[in-house]
């Protein structure tokens, strides 16, 4: 009878715990999204600092037509360049996902996005991107790596 | 003095502890390091079906000029046209990491090749790569997000 018992305790234990972890993907999942949509708020205000505030220190932006930049002084170079590029930028996250740790994942979508080109004509720009979300000891999530692509044909 | 005892004793657990997670954190970071060169090697082969088997069910490739591609048979597309359009291909990494928890990782890294462009002109092209690995059931690691594009400045 007393082992029956412990066995159904450690039952119900298994299946909190297994809930538990469920839980916290689920919540951790919902973090990312939202350190996502946090980070296209700071982007929208076309204030460098704001959007470089989401990035890891050691946070690497890659980008189309550019070497990598790493780090928040490269990064921001590259953001104000793609703020003067760039207008009416939006995205939106297609998956997310969190590591069970709690502590890496990531976010992906489409971007949509105008630009002038060379010519100075307005060009419609539609793609892809990638974020690798590191959490930080503080519990905020930043962005380790960034990446972005268009969809369109090669020029 | 029993109590001091178990304090050392809870302390060695702690040491023992901490040590078996960074252990265990550096042999996945190896684990994905290796999962990368190994598909560097697929993929140069130039075999579709092997450089698609490196492919998570859920896995994506983020082309550029590309809409994204999910699952091996759309990808599968997608490296095709890469094979028959790339020449010399190789990458290597630059930075690897896992979660604590060993079953997200990501590479990232250069990439050099060369392809004809649209008049035939063999053009080098030198890019950067996100690779973003899950951990398989049976211990392996696949792709679950690929994404490259070029340094070089839009033609």
């Amino acid at each position: 009878m007393k082992s029956r018992l412990r066995m159904i305790a450690a039952l119900v234990y298994l299946v909190a715990s297994v809930g538990l972890v469920f839980g916290q993907t689920n919540k951790a999942e919902g973090a990312v999204r939202a350190a996502d949509a946090a980070w296209l708020k700071a982007y929208d205000t076309k204030d460098v600092q704001k959007a470089v505030a989401v990035l890891d220190e050691q946070g690497s932006m890659l980008m189309s037509n550019a070497p990598i930049a790493t780090g928040k002084k490269a990064v921001a170079k590259l953001i104000a360049a793609d703020f003067a590029r760039s207008q009416n930028l939006t995205w939106h996250v297609d998956k997310a996902g969190v590591a069970a740790s709690g502590d890496l994942g990531y976010t992906s979508g489409s971007y949509e996005m105008s630009f002038q080109d060379a010519s100075g004509k307005t060009v419609a720009d539609k793609g892809k991107y990638l974020t690798v979300w590191k959490k930080q000891a503080d519990g905020s999530w930043k962005v380790l790596f960034d990446m972005f692509n268009t969809d369109l044909p090669a020029a």
